[in-house]
């Protein structure tokens, strides 16, 4: 499973008043190695898990490139719907159910943790991520929500990728064994 | 005026514990990308500038590589002293008096920011950082010391050079005009 995420050089993944500020504009751009950088997550992926907060965010009329089975990590039981073309699995016992319902759904493919700063930090605390990547934007957004947050422990990484576009720094690490 | 220090992933430069975790293991490589970068530093640096704190922490028996002046911010005026072949200059008025002082002795070179958090949150408050460049090491801490924390803006920057050597992601950034 892997963790995949903008965030800011100072570790945010949203500002003080909750603002973008271009986090997010590499994926937007569509050109060059941002391009291929989204072509692969559009093929990699096939189950995405999200925390409700991350879910309770999106825009109305919401769409997604993503036609995968979304697990959402939530408190309160809700009926699986339907939401631009993927399909909305709540999830409320664990999210070790969580993972093991995405990787199923998956298959051959890969489960994706897309967000936000909460189950990204209850993964990493679980031992559960095989890897990071993180788009780099080139921005300080000076405090908000904060990836990584306080953690258990000090995780060492290996680094696989680094991949310059336009708009940001794509870096790519593999977790360590302790 | 540039800002150089190493930082995990997660934002620190130094673990919960005060733990370095092997986040300057870069510099110490000396093999390398990372060998030209630290000749680069010692070519370019004419000044640095530390906060008290960075300087207290430094080891018995202290010896550093750039023989130039050190202008140490501090709240308590001390005589100038030498140590390890490089003169420790203690200011105590402000940024802006350190960072002055700093570019008179540094003449043709360049001044640089060496640390702490507190030093380069205020040197980037007052607006004064042309240039960072972070020492990317592959590692989360989970917590201690962040070297951004809390600033007054959001601050976009332009990418301008990206290293990879063995123990770090070389990363430089120039500030962008508001």
């Amino acid at each position: 499973m892997f963790l995949d995420m903008a965030m800011s050089l100072d570790g945010c993944i949203s500002g003080p008043d909750g603002e973008d500020a271009g986090l997010h504009d590499w994926y937007f751009a569509e050109t060059g190695a941002a391009e291929d950088i989204k072509a692969e997550l559009l093929t990699r992926i096939g189950a995405i898990i999200l925390g409700h907060t991350a879910f309770g965010t999106a825009p109305d009329g919401f769409d997604t490139e993503y036609r995968v089975p979304h697990y959402v990590l939530t408190h309160t039981p809700l009926p699986t719907v339907k939401r631009g073309g993927a399909t909305f699995i709540f999830v409320t016992d664990s999210i070790e159910s969580a993972l093991s319902q995405a990787r199923a759904a998956a298959g051959e493919k890969d489960v994706c943790v897309a967000g936000g700063a909460q189950t990204a930090q209850a993964f990493l605390n679980a031992g559960l991520v095989d890897e990071l990547q993180l788009h780099l934007a080139p921005m300080l957004l000076g405090g908000g929500l904060r990836l990584f947050g306080d953690l258990d422990t000090v995780t060492h990484l290996e680094r696989v990728r680094v991949v310059q576009s336009q708009h940001a720094t794509h870096l790519t690490y593999r977790l360590r064994e302790k």
